[in-house]
């Protein structure tokens, strides 16, 4: 198993000698909408006030490489996801995606572990796609927010969910349940409580979304009853998840605040420390061919190697920050042994950059080869997703459970 | 034909003589959620900057007491609807409620000019309930606000309108088709612009609400295309208007800004120049019972009589400020020989405040009956309300003139 001192953050760790108090005070923003800088992930933690996770709760949940590696690696209410997996009584995964472009390695990471916890513990995964956030928050026509929705959902379809236990919510296409919850928690959130969170927004359209967030996060709950919750994201959206919980505890819910499994960024192929969807590389792309995949890879990868083969041979990589190496660590060499050789060798100097890349590439390419498989054996995309939509009475439940009756049906209304 | 100087605001002209051209000093306020002190409606007109009804214009309206007194007695961008009307081309009305409590006499009198324009020139009427908002404003339950809705909606229904060319719409039950077009009018809507006309909100849901009340206003030509709108509705909710038409100004639009048609208030029982839905003296509910309504005007209708029957007699009562005799001007006596001869005999002190009042109980009464005998024969709400609501077509083309397409439907998609 590798040891936490290389994992690419830890490297940070001679800049973290000032472990201030503050939260006000850092050389680095996180926000939703930001990530400068580089990112001290313990400092991150310390200011949301998340807890690291513990060795014990890492092994009560299935193994997995995002989880065993601790890229995933700080949570709240963790322990009641877990009891419930457990016990095999109801628990529920959140886990959505922001469709303003192409979905690329790092973003179907998340899905990919949610699938596993789904297979091993029978987690309700639910995937609420934000086209209004993206269409607020960036410089797109909702024509093409729309495409990059129906390209993301083909990705996400390909993951392989259990449609018995997976719900797919897109904000638009599922106003009808989504924008009545949230009216009723936008009760609770003030324009001065989202502008200390997300900082001033633009548009009052921004402004009402954390609202909609919250009813992503509380939506198994409130179509399922009594489900633990985990939201597996990235810790720059942590903020999300707070909103939802001071929400939350202002409501009569089945079970009340959703907890949060935050991780680290994939880095980018340019680097450790920087979120690949903001830095200026190229992404690898889930519809990416593999001579393309090849190609960036041996083009714009970041590697921890000397600069001559010399040198090299010297001296060694640094796996902490080679790039190719923290793929496989992250996610693609499932196989803690071989990773470890993988390291190994590359810090002997005996294996070369080129070749990390080559085994990086190789990995990364029989992955996306079994992903485009299956997203090309979809169909119709609209008859695909229809059982992973919410049923009607999934949706009167919601409804029900959020005291939102719909203005039209009276109580016992036999129609939905 | 009333003179102008007998309808209830004029009286309060000597309190005009300061016509300053300030916007911010003035002694009433007048924003969607609070009417206070006397109301000015030639200051407001200044204030709002719109356009009085010209006598050309009142005269090319069908004929109706709320126009012909000019309790509805200023607009914007009139003369558009007022061409379309003429040419036989498609027009549109929209006028809402928000479903806090009962309806009364107030709040049915724009839906009853509605339906007799439509009756004379074919417009088409959008009546869409923003139980969003008075849920958001409101210190009410979703399940009572839902309670209201569906009443208020039988009031609506027995109005009688012409399902061909009505379309009624709930923002929460038509959320699937509002909420989309609202986050992408939102787009031009900044928290500054909705601070500046609605004052500071409670809550980001107030916030995002002007974007809805736009929906509503642009909806029959996203609906429908080329429908000159006109928008008829208290001189209070002219700020919803002008929000609109800025955020219209912004969008292509077949039509682009809807026009404004605006009313003076119902006199609440106890007076003049206070808004019924907001005073203390009880409300004529559109349910009530013959009973009930005679005895709520007489013990709280204020009257314009004198204090003893000899002073009476000898000095004649003051129609101007007598609400009784002000609703039979507004709506409740057509004839307009018939109500100066009410006027003059007032005025005599021939009339009796008691029997001036009793020919009110009777003109409402008769109304009331009616109303309530239509209202009586509806069935099951969500029968008799299905032929007025948006059809998916209808839905899904305001969703494509908006740029809104659905996340889920490709171009050409067949299913709606």
């Amino acid at each position: 198993m590798t040891e936490p001192d290389e994992t690419p953050d830890s490297t940070d760790s001679s800049s973290t000698a000032d472990s201030s108090e503050s939260n006000t005070c850092g050389e680095f923003t996180v926000t939703p909408y930001a990530v400068e800088g580089e990112v001290d992930y313990d400092k991150l933690l310390e200011r949301f006030g998340a807890d690291p996770l513990t060795d014990e709760q890492i092994a009560r949940f299935p193994d997995h490489p995002l989880l065993r590696r601790r890229t995933f690696y700080a949570g709240r209410d963790v322990d009641r996801y877990l009891e419930a997996a457990a016990s095999g009584d109801p628990h529920a995964l959140v886990t959505g995606r922001g469709p303003s472009g192409p979905m690329h390695l790092g973003h179907v990471l998340p899905l990919y572990l949610a699938k596993r916890l789904q297979e091993a513990t029978g987690a309700t995964v639910y995937v609420p796609l934000s086209d209004d956030e993206k269409f607020l928050a960036k410089d797109q026509s909702f024509a093409s927010i729309g495409a990059h929705t129906r390209e993301n959902l083909r990705d996400i379809l390909a993951v392989g969910f259990d449609p018995e236990r997976t719900r797919i919510v897109v904000d638009t296409a599922d106003a009808d349940v989504l924008y009545p919850i949230a009216v009723r928690l936008a009760t609770h959130l003030t324009p001065a409580t989202v502008e200390a969170v997300y900082g001033q927004q633009d548009t009052v359209g921004l402004q009402f979304y954390p609202a909609v967030q919250a009813t992503h996060l509380l939506l198994p709950q409130l179509v399922a009853g009594r489900q633990p919750t985990l939201v597996p994201i990235a810790v720059d959206q942590d903020p999300h998840v707070r909103v939802c919980r001071d929400v939350a505890a202002k409501e009569a819910l089945p079970v009340g605040k959703p907890g949060a499994l935050l991780g680290r960024f994939l880095p980018g192929l340019d680097g450790p420390g920087k979120m690949s969807s903001s830095g200026d590389a190229p992404s690898i792309e889930l519809t990416a061919d593999p001579d393309t995949v090849a190609e960036t890879i041996r083009t714009h990868a970041y590697t921890g190697g000397q600069a001559t083969l010399k040198g090299h041979r010297e001296h060694g990589g640094d796996p902490t920050v080679d790039v190719p190496f923290q793929y496989l660590r992250f996610f693609f060499e499932d196989d803690d042994e071989r990773l470890e050789q993988i390291a190994d060798d590359y810090r002997s100097g005996e294996l070369l950059s080129g070749e990390l890349k080559q085994i990086a590439i190789d990995r990364i390419t029989e992955f996306l080869t079994g992903h485009q498989q299956r997203r090309a054996e979809l169909g119709s995309l609209e008859a695909d997703l229809e059982p992973y939509r919410l049923t009607d009475r999934e949706r009167r439940r919601a409804l029900e459970r959020a005291g939102v009756p719909a203005g039209l049906e009276s109580e016992g209304d036999p129609r939905r």
